[in-house]
């Protein structure tokens, strides 16, 4: 759990945890501007009374009755956010990468532990870090329950765990899709693999070399996701089977498909997309590809019955999310189809996104 | 969660996640030998229903009327493991770390998730690795339940999250100890910082030059953790307090007496040695300080009321995990003290060993 660094600095990688702990009091070389600074910045995250704010060596999560959902993931600088990311954005992409799944397995948020390797122990970066992921679990209502700090000389990396509750057995599964359904998926699709291409300096950032403020938003898409948590229980009322859009469109759908043991038929002209988005695909300065097979999406795709689709659709309009039927799940096990604007199958040759 | 990488290899960074999924069936560049090398190894130590045989983003944790139990451990190739460790040690130690945690508390082990920093996807590797971790899960009783595996051009490293499970508001918590109860330790003490010093080829590695037996035995005690989850229940019953000794006893002690508004006196002569450890002592090749600052023990630190002592000893023989009664504690806020067997205090200049 976070802890304090005894006498020793994470610079010089002797002592290798910040347990955080109450500040010892007469204890020789055991109180340090580390200890407390991360007590100052990381307790006040630790709102949920099983936090036991951040003193003990583990926290105490209640079931309440409901199961408890589990999802971790790691962010990794210069795999996940750019070496030149704010602290502020980090945190929220290490925090929000999570709740996006818990969102798409209709769970309610309950708390999260990280681990957190940094390479020097930096004041400046560790307080907006902080701050930001502080308000993140305020918005989310997601308290920090625990964590650990640890050295390292490699890149940054940021693994959260994080918790859910759904009543019993209401976990929505990537299995369950059923011929029929609609194929549904909130948000836009596509927005953050173009902005990690602007944030590399690739061909969008060409493209749009004179539109700052959509270059902005794209950019803003990849490093801070929109996670749809206002949706998880239109989610867990009405979805047959559900996950979030964080490797691609196309990959992910064919994982709940192949999960489900069902197909499907995408009609690319249905796809939600952003005005940029919509724009560079217009003019010929990205193909289809880029959009459907990017990574960090995280948006839900969602396998919802026809005849329950108009209620999900009003929960979704009342959540304040917006919701797109883009196609139809059908018998069979072969790869999901991507059908133009001609009804013309387009031959995709990768399904998910690489970032490198 | 545990995932499939997609096309990509970790080696070029180019899919940074293994999502542990079902293999894709007939889709172009989605299976690959990494994706049914993950699922082969560790799909076998998903053994509990709700990780869903790893083939969901998430897993379900039950709290069947229990509280969960929930704590957090990395540990870091140079920091808390060897370049040369092999990975059935680095797999054992990073899951018993948080076994250790789950123990003191009191807890019975639930399940865990993992996230693993690899900078190459290595088979020769990763099954060993797997083969241990599903032996320790089997072992203990904390099946697999998800994780992540991430890219990293840095050290590898592994953060766990460990789930028990304690009837409620039965965890025991580092606060409670109180004036007049018995400072009990598990095991030995001090073994595992000098096997750390032999394996770095320090003066312990000059002293048991002539011992190979000996230095295994303290190389091993640094390298696998032995969590004395045995004793939980005892714990649970009979502790007022309780944590695990990760940072050295003396640091740890001092936690536990802050956390508990307590001070404590500890009869040097009574801290249980291992017969290595002691004779590297009475020859002066090391002194106390390092065996009562040094970390990586993972033992046991209770505070059990004298009234309970007895009972308490008889539950850790039954449970085959030998205690130790090593002093008292005191009203008072001061650091605990250590008393020689002159009764004269030993001056410690620090409370927890430097690693490095």
């Amino acid at each position: 759990m976070l802890k304090h660094p005894g006498h020793a600095s994470l610079e010089a990688r002797k002592r290798s945890h910040l347990r955080m702990t109450g500040r010892e009091r007469n204890a020789p070389n055991m109180s340090s501007g580390e200890d407390s600074l991360i007590a100052r910045y990381f307790r006040p995250l630790a709102t949920d009374p099983g936090a036991f704010g951040l003193v003990d060596d583990a926290a105490i999560l209640q079931g309440r009755g409901d199961e408890i959902v589990v999802t971790t993931d790691a962010i990794v600088e210069g795999v996940h956010f750019l070496p030149d990311d704010s602290p502020d954005t980090i945190a929220r992409k290490a925090l929000r990468v999570n709740l996006s799944d818990l969102a798409a397995k209709g769970a309610v948020p309950a708390g999260f532990v990280l681990t957190l390797a940094l390479r020097t122990q930096d004041d400046g970066w560790l307080a907006p870090f902080a701050r930001a992921l502080g308000e993140d679990a305020g918005l989310f209502g997601c308290p920090l329950l625990g964590g650990d700090t640890v050295s390292t000389p490699g890149p940054v990396m940021i693994s959260v765990t994080a918790f859910g509750r759904v009543p019993p057995g209401k976990m929505v599964r990537r299995s369950g899709a059923k011929p029929g359904d609609r194929i549904v998926v909130t948000g836009t699709i596509g927005d953050a693999a173009l902005g990690l291409d602007i944030l590399k300096g690739g061909a969008v950032a060409t493209a749009l070399a004179q539109d700052a403020a959509a270059s902005r938003m794209l950019a803003g898409r990849y490093r801070v996701p929109q996670p749809r948590n206002a949706l998880a229980q239109a989610v867990r009322d009405h979805a047959h089977a559900a996950m979030d859009v964080s490797d691609g469109l196309a990959g992910d759908l064919a994982k709940l498909c192949a999960a489900s043991q069902v197909s499907a038929v995408i009609d690319i002209k249905s796809i939600p997309l952003s005005a940029a988005a919509a724009e560079l695909l217009a003019r010929g300065a990205v193909g289809i590809e880029t959009i459907v097979s990017g990574g960090d999406d995280y948006e839900i795709l969602c396998a919802i019955p026809e005849a329950g689709f108009a209620a999900f659709a009003r929960a979704a309009e009342l959540a304040g999310v917006a919701v797109s039927s883009i196609g139809t799940v059908i018998a069979g096990t072969s790869v999901p189809r991507f059908l133009d604007a001609q009804g013309r199958e387009i031959a995709l040759t990768r399904l998910s996104y690489s970032h490198f």
